[in-house]
């Protein structure tokens, strides 16, 4: 695990001169300063790469241009003019954090640190409401696991009471290759899937749309340098190859799934989409919030020796508060807020995002920089940490009652998924990952 | 499926004045002009996209840009010469055959047909054996299925001798998603894998190297024109998007697999690496060599609708003659050829490509230009026809002999896995894939 060491950027009571990154309930203060890429309505311009800050985004490819990044290396500056986060991802953790220093003396109040370029700036703010918001890089793999176990306990229950857990369940952190081209930016629509369905009661499957549409709460990993084909990655090494989180709502269409399985694991109930929160929170912004994982008893079998390290056990897991909630069609037109489905914590993970990416790389497997990895669905122990209907809901056996009567077993066309997450602790500013929303559109144009 | 007319390329009596490409029993013949990407040694250009012709490649970028493309399509002639074949592939059918009919006219001997470019062509052509081959393309997605049922049925009977075929295999085109970053083109060494191995007898897994390496003897179909993400490939246009085949070597750990797989599938058992030969035969080249599939009875459930047309029945599959052969350090150093271990025939699978790629994206799912579908191992009925060791030795139980007296359960370190390809059918000219080749190299910094 690398050294996540606080600094001058991380103390609560740096302001920024951009007013709407003070209030205390925002998702981005100065103590953020997430990384995205936007594009501007019509074609003023290329996409951009971009730090959230408050209500505004600062541009990093205009700064660039405006020869405010000159402070920094020029391997950094002129990565942040690219299109698309690929190359500061490559560059790995310090040159990042020499940017980040850089940013937050640019965007803060004037006081002794702060530097010279913070008028300069100015032109290079924009209204965050008035950009769209794209991937933040080209997603060479998508790989997702299976990391809480309380998920894996859940659906495991459902399928064999006696015995939820398989017996590797505690030895490898398990995973499975995703679908990359299909990942697509919050706020995206999401096609209800056509699929085969193998009703209980029928002989043979039929081809329609799926009927258990579900979301998976998730957060992702976003890989930063990579190593070659054949260099594993130690355990204490991983976290230099993390180069930051966002939420990621894994859609699964489970009755597809349920069929298509065995023997190879899931496919066609999975790849028709993937949302990801468009803002990458990087590791130096979530220095405060690192934790022990919470959810490893000292009587199960500790981690094999590649999976082990003392830093790792104590502080490897992240303390991020997720949260998950819905709003249907008919919620919406009758001004009923979202209703929150469930909340879960990201430290009650089983295996750390270090342990992730160490046994993933174990085999010689290479990650490259945009490469991504995905928790699995999170949940907690308690009935109200459910990170899946199909954990909530019992597979459809015990369906929920929302705001204004409407039932669901699944999610219904023109539901909205939106998930949220936050860090907070005292005596630290409040850090939030922003929103990863998606709208469920009725089945169309099946080839059956 | 798209109609696969026959036209003067495929003709047998025409002959390249390339005089190595008039050989018989080669692999490159004038009616192949199968494509690749290829390095010449030192620093003397960037990588160029070539066709192959009997022992030598024409350099397509030296083509370009000396005139002798201008014949064809602007769009065509500009993706010829980009450093990988992900244009041209973009551009779906009809430009490939315009393409391939200008080539063919430009290679071959002097006949009424041929054009004047040919003379301008001879600057153009590179020995390849001088060249290094690289990947094709940038390969965004795999995706590799399970499509032999010989296959299927000859691993189901190792763990389920009573029921080896599971319920869903006659109806849905199992597959999962691979690891497209540690894909390698023939040639590249592959070092044995480290990983979590549980034998039988013990209590807890251990972590080293895999002692149960094995390859898989595959087919690959690399997409061309993309399908949008929410827009599903009919099954009789499937055949428009895929560019053309490949062999592909699915290497994998049996033992980190077993232990891993429950309950998504195959991960860091296969994604160490995975090797594809580098020349891609296009659909035009193979339009002789279509057949039905042969693996499925007329008593078998008919595949439902959207996985069914009369062309696809009558000639959706391909008859590709493919064979395995092992090569060990010792019968290397004794000067023994390589030993053949399985012959297989790609009309055995029980699906075909088109239902494989209709499947793929009959959920939503985009497939983009270069991404990589692969048949899963491709096994037939004979004994001699098995694509892989663990159905050769039936998981390691009977080991094999090779010539020199070596005993092979599994793969030995040095030992090197050769997969060869082609077509043939009286009338018609000897179609060949060339080579996929792969040395095991000693595991090496384990990080346990």
């Amino acid at each position: 695990m690398v050294e996540t060491t606080l600094d001058e950027t991380h103390e609560i009571q740096l302001k920024s001169w951009v007013e709407s990154a003070n209030q205390p309930e925002g998702d981005f203060p100065i103590q953020n300063l997430p990384m995205g890429v936007f594009e501007q309505p019509g074609d003023r311009g290329a996409p951009s790469i971009g730090v959230a800050i408050g209500d505004l985004i600062l541009d990093l490819s205009g700064c660039g241009a405006a020869g405010l990044l000159d402070i920094v290396a020029p391997a950094i500056s002129q990565a942040c003019t690219a299109r698309s986060l690929q190359g500061l991802m490559a560059l790995g953790p310090a040159p990042l954090s020499e940017l980040r220093l850089h940013l937050s003396r640019t965007l803060r109040a004037h006081q002794p640190n702060s530097n010279e370029n913070s008028q300069g700036a100015l032109p290079h703010l924009i209204e965050r409401s008035k950009v769209r918001m794209l991937l933040p890089c080209q997603i060479g793999d998508y790989s997702d696991f299976y990391a809480s176990i309380h998920h894996a306990a859940n659906v495991g229950k459902l399928f064999r009471p006696d015995n939820p857990l398989l017996p590797n369940y505690k030895y490898v952190p398990i995973g499975y290759h995703g679908r990359a081209s299909s990942i697509v930016p919050s706020g995206t629509p999401v096609r209800r899937p056509y699929g085969q369905i193998k009703v209980d009661h029928a002989e043979t499957p039929s081809f329609g749309p799926t009927a258990s549409l579900d979301y998976e709460l998730e957060v992702g990993f976003f890989n930063g340098a990579m190593n070659p084909l054949g260099s594993p990655v130690p355990i204490d090494e991983a976290e230099s190859h993390i180069f930051g989180l966002c939420l990621v709502n894994d859609w699964s269409a489970r009755d597809i799934q349920a069929w298509e399985y065995q023997p190879l694991g899931p496919f066609l109930g999975k790849s028709f989409a993937t949302s990801i929160s468009p803002w990458i929170v990087t590791l130096d912004a979530l220095a405060p919030f690192r934790v022990a994982s919470a959810s490893r008893p000292e009587s199960d079998p500790p981690p094999l020796p590649y999976l082990s390290s003392p830093r790792d056990r104590a502080k490897g897991a992240f303390d991020v508060r997720l949260e998950v909630l819905l709003s249907s069609h008919r919620m919406r037109e009758s001004g009923i807020e979202p209703v929150s489905l469930g909340r879960a914590n990201l430290r009650d993970l089983y295996w750390t995002p270090a342990q992730l990416l160490a046994h993933h790389t174990s085999n010689g497997c290479n990650l490259r920089p945009g490469d991504l990895l995905a928790s699995g669905t999170v949940s907690g122990a308690p009935e109200t940490s459910k990170g899946s209907l199909l954990e909530l809901t019992e597979r459809g056996r015990k369906p929920i009652t929302l705001p204004g009567g409407e039932v669901r077993s699944f999610l219904a066309d023109r539901d909205e998924v939106i998930m949220r997450a936050h860090c907070e602790r005292p005596g630290f500013a409040r850090i939030g990952f922003g929103e990863c929303r998606g709208v469920v559109l009725p089945a169309e144009n099946g080839v059956g």
